[in-house]
């Protein structure tokens, strides 16, 4: 695998001079035509060897270009807001809007490598891992992301020499640590896992290009130029990524029988009962969040469901038994200028709190696969993917501690008209009936099939969805507050046990 | 001054319950129409005595108003993220949008008052915490912020009688704390303090609401209607907020001499002596930033000039020497959606990096007195407050240890033309001139006054301007990296003797 970065490239000086010039030049134009297209993000990662000048190619690459468009991330020790969060939140928040390009020095696959070769990790996990990374950068690309890996690599005899060499000069003696010397004295270990590496995570859409490191100026041009011709390939392709699926449809039902179906909305709570309910509920999870294990946790609640449903009124049970300092409700609206530069998950990976902390999401990244499918908002491809994704992201947050709590309001027609008719009447301005709600309300059975789909899709053991009968406000508030709580409870047991 | 205040306000049960309901209406409906309108933002503090119900208070505001458009700070410890950036950077972080509402239960004023209480500060340091606090808000309500500032107060016996009774029952046990009673013993002291705080910062634009804090039904009431009140008044007021300047006008020129005259522009480096000189200074610029004392410092670097003047190719200079890890350069443009929801100066305050690192901005927050002053973009009592606003925010910076280093690149006007002519000529794409180039060319003495007046008021001791000669870019450039090496080692030298 890495038999043609061990051949001893080299350049020399009067080829190199009569090179750069023209790459830099080039490197500026296509930076310049990225940026004003502004279409797709690029995100390089630079991984190797350590010796192999992977700190020198980045700061030569930010020399060559415009640094006003370029931005290069150490990603060493995370802060404690980092810490907090699952580990891609760091990536998630440094990830370059779309025009811009993004180095990353340190990258998904640094503490993978790390784990494997101090023995914390078995091979399995490490596999697991980069599974993991091979997904998280698929949805990258699919999202329109190019992606380029470059593996700076040495062989055994070059990467000593070069840390002698690093280590003779006074102006680069900082760059070699102790950890560089100790991980070279397993290199054969180490390149064994860089395989394993290579091996699960070239694929296709981001393949790893591996540069021999020895020679500085062999290893400039090439990253050079490879990372020129990737951006100015992707710049020449027209028209947009129309991916046609090719996948057989999803399952459709021929006997009208359905999940929502099978939900008996007639189960109502009268109103004495909820009053002495509600405190009840309520009081249970005040106590639960003020409890201090609840401090080792993070919770994010969702909502989605039909239009008058009555999400709001239900959020407002729920933050009304908690402290609002730890507590934050996001609705979700029409993305940002901001948040349409950046991938789908973007908007929504900005707003995951801190332990401790929860964070209650009026609708959520579940538009992708409703009301965007329904509509039309992104292509099929797009929507057809979301569900692993989705599934991709409850998984990170569930192994970082947090509690994923999915509510579906369920109503039926007949109680939506009864609401939007009543609303009418009433006329309050802030639950005017629009248009558009009507609008939605003509494709019912269309939102059906996508709440069916969407809950047989992403209904996990991890993060599962509750389905809330609620034609009766009472009931569905009760419901919510107690499976809230169970879920809560559930997993500081777990804590405990774990 | 909190003698209304002791007075044993009470609310009985049944005026209360008859007018809650209402109430509760009534701020659902301002809220809808603060985010419908989106014109400002509410900032709501919530100072006061412990004891006296700010949680409670805070909690149910929260459950009375819809919870998606309202978000509450509790501004605890600061995360390491925080410490390592000036005080008021985690508020800038919180900022509401405009259209939103956040309430701060810590603020500007609970670690000034705090390190009175604990005698870590003598009085004119408090009195200077509260002069800033002062300057902060009325740089907010200048931008449009509405500014709700409650203040919750309990004479002695009431605030021992509060926690005693929070303290005897279960559920609010945890809310009582240790230092909530050493607090208490100190009764006297903090209610000096507390006056002191009230008497400096109760301004026009922003006075203290004084509350009793005894009676829950009271304060809550209270506290309601004063919060739904100021937002209605607000709404109402039509127009835009076009203020007056009762000023006397800036000085002019009368004899045509000015600072940017002062110069000399026939200033050269030759090619060869540059060569050795940029070395030079790139090498100590290198070894400065990986000096161990760096990493106590942040460093802000700032470019402005003449269209045309050499930013870019100067700011290349700059971080050709530095480690990009560690330095981020920040392009200004037009505000995005999210900048221009918030106060002029957050999208700069957004990207004052930690310490250790370095942000170059290619133009900077002086843009409000110079392209928005001379093209109108803003009014006249916007740009003419900004002088100190941008002298407050910088103060800021310095105290945190940060080196701010402003640079003006001045050109002659004939240097300009031939510039241009030249850009035209070459036709290279990313030097395109545009027709607004040539527009702003034809103001050039109007921009000329407005760098002058720019430099007159915001050449400060702590942040000075470096203008540079830039006809010559070799000369600008050698001038540009050894003002920023001084710059970084004279903070340096203060650090140690400090």
């Amino acid at each position: 695998m890495f038999e043609s970065a061990e051949l001893g490239h080299k350049i020399d000086r009067a080829s190199y001079d009569a090179e750069v010039p023209r790459l830099r030049e080039d490197l500026l134009n296509v930076q310049f035509d990225l940026a004003k297209q502004a279409r797709f993000q690029v995100i390089i990662l630079v991984g190797g060897l350590d010796g192999a000048g992977r700190g020198e190619t980045v700061n030569l690459l930010n020399e060559w270009m415009d640094p006003r468009y370029i931005q290069t991330h150490g990603m060493g020790e995370p802060s404690d807001e980092e810490m907090e969060r699952p580990m891609m939140w760091r990536f998630w928040r440094a990830l370059p809007p779309k025009g811009r390009i993004g180095i990353f020095l340190g990258s998904w696959y640094t503490w993978p490598i790390l784990n494997q070769l101090q023995g914390r990790t078995k091979v399995a996990d490490l596999v697991q891992s980069l599974e993991r990374a091979r997904r998280l950068e698929k949805m990258l690309t699919d999202e329109g992301a190019l992606i380029i890996k470059v593996w700076l690599h040495l062989s055994r005899e070059k990467q000593k020499a070069r840390l002698k060499m690093l280590e003779a000069d006074p102006k680069t003696r900082w760059r070699v640590t102790e950890r560089d010397w100790e991980h070279y004295k397993m290199y054969k270990k180490l390149r064994g896992i860089h395989e394993t590496v290579i091996r699960h995570t070239s694929t296709a859409e981001a393949p790893w290009l591996i540069v021999e490191g020895e020679d500085a100026r062999y290893r400039s041009l090439t990253v050079g130029k490879l990372v020129h011709d990737a951006i100015r390939k992707r710049l020449e392709e027209k028209g947009g990524r129309a991916v046609a699926v090719h996948a057989p449809p999803l399952l459709s039902s021929i006997d009208k029988l359905h999940i929502l179906k099978s939900l008996d909305l007639s189960q109502k709570i009268e109103k004495k009962k909820f009053a002495a309910e509600l405190e009840k509920y309520q009081g249970r999870l005040a106590l639960l969040t003020r409890d201090p294990r609840f401090a080792g946790l993070t919770v994010v609640v969702l909502f989605e469901g039909n239009d008058a449903a009555g999400k709001g009124g239900a959020i407002r049970r729920v933050t009304g038994a908690l402290d609002a300092r730890y507590c934050h409700t996001v609705p979700i609206a029409a993305p940002t200028e901001e948040e349409r530069a950046q991938p789908y998950l973007w908007r929504f990976w900005r707003h995951i709190p801190r332990r401790g902390r929860c964070t209650i999401f009026d609708r959520s990244w579940y538009g992708r696969v409703l009301v965007e499918r329904v509509e039309k908002f992104c292509a099929e491809s797009d929507w057809m993917r979301a569900y692993s994704e989705i599934n991709d992201f409850e998984a990170q947050l569930v192994r970082h501690n947090t509690v994923v709590v999915k509510f579906w309001l369920a109503i039926s027609e007949d109680e939506q008209l009864r609401r939007f008719e009543e609303r009418e009447k009433i006329g309050f301005k802030r639950f005017k009936i629009t248009e558009e709600d009507w609008r939605n309300r003509k494709k019912w059975s269309e939102y059906e099939v996508a709440v069916c789909d969407m809950v047989d899709r992403t209904s996990t053991e991890i993060a599962p969805w509750t389905l809330v009968e609620a034609n009766d406000k009472n009931f569905a508030r009760i419901k919510i507050l107690k499976t809230l709580c169970q879920r809560i409870e559930a997993a500081m047991k777990k804590k405990i046990s774990a």
